[in-house]
């Protein structure tokens, strides 16, 4: 079965499943949505995506799945090995909950659409990135003693779960947009331990093929 | 194992856990946070549920789940009878990508703590409900043709999944609203089917302990 990921380098959604992807060592055909430049909203994109959103991952003959907490299930549901969730229902339910803290409570209010609607109803650069900034430092507060409680060098315990294809990105996002991380010790270390660890190496923004020669920093 | 749940009647997210809970057969405790109220800022609850959202579910002894999907995935993991999701991978996708698509998607932009924000950032009232209706609209538009394609009297199948207790209680959002579901006969067909089955019916809002006695319609 070949899989093909829409992707936009820059876009933490899909920066997620390209997590997945690399940490079940599964190789991929990238397609890339420039969302910036308006591609999802054009005809091609949107019979791939209703929703005009990344990623979007064709999974053959043209079976498309949609978004990216839907298809880090999925993949370990079909691929177990090695395992992106724990097997205790409980621990599995602490996975959950920081993803969902991140792909619910975070994300949503940050990214290019809402802030294109908070232009259009007259909030402006500085609003915006208080905005930005005050969504992710709240959802930041509630994941951090998460991490603290049962991370091991991981989000949860040693080995890279969902909670970390969701994290990871998230923490890219915050530092792009200069967000004060000192509170979040935890968090941080996390985010260390990925910047070393190859699947998190090869998923990121800037090893993207749609990525500028010279990207940003961060 | 008791369970107690710490809700408020008109919110969607505690809404959804309710009609898990009741999908499941389970009895549970309710315990009232007064989101109008402003209880969720209280040192109280703030011990209970760091992000000050609702829903918590406390499984017993003081330990507590948040985040409703990750609360009805844990359900369905520790109590399979009746499933609430299928158990095909590939449809276990499909009804997350819907579940997913009001949870990350439209419920977001739309709750009370992003109204406020969106006060503080200087969007009236009017500017307020063309925002709520263009994310509702947005998501349904999207999730119409799946449960067009694969609902058979609920959003997926013939029998309640994880995504029916997303949509029907973002229905409830949507009348609340006076969002015109005209073009979403699937997902309106649903919703009646919903109005007429016991779990959607006791989990309903106006059903709630802290519901006010003469609630308004819808």
């Amino acid at each position: 079965m070949s899989l093909t990921l829409y992707s936009f380098w820059r876009a933490t959604a899909p920066y997620r499943v390209r997590i997945g992807l690399e940490l079940k060592g599964l190789s991929y055909d990238y397609v890339s949505v420039n969302l910036g430049g308006g591609e999802q909203h054009k005809a091609e994109y949107r019979a791939v995506n209703a929703q005009r959103l990344t990623p979007t991952l064709d999974i053959g003959d043209g079976d498309l799945l949609t978004q990216s907490l839907a298809i880090l299930e999925w993949l370990d549901e079909t691929r177990p090995q090695p395992p992106i969730m724990p097997s205790d229902p409980r621990d599995r339910h602490r996975v959950r909950a920081i993803a969902a803290a991140i792909a619910c409570d975070i994300h949503p209010l940050n990214n290019l659409r809402v802030l294109r609607a908070l232009s259009a109803a007259g909030v402006g650069d500085e609003g915006q990135q208080t905005w930005i900034a005050r969504w992710i430092t709240d959802g930041f507060k509630a994941i951090e003693p998460m991490v603290a409680a049962h991370g091991a060098g991981f989000a949860f315990g040693a080995t890279p779960t969902i909670a970390d294809c969701l994290l990871i990105p998230q923490v890219y996002s915050a530092n792009r947009y200069s967000v004060d991380l000192t509170d979040f010790p935890a968090i941080r270390d996390v985010a260390a331990r990925a910047e070393a660890h190859p699947a998190f190496i090869a998923a990121h923004p800037n090893r993207q093929p749609d990525a500028p020669a010279d990207p940003p920093s961060p």
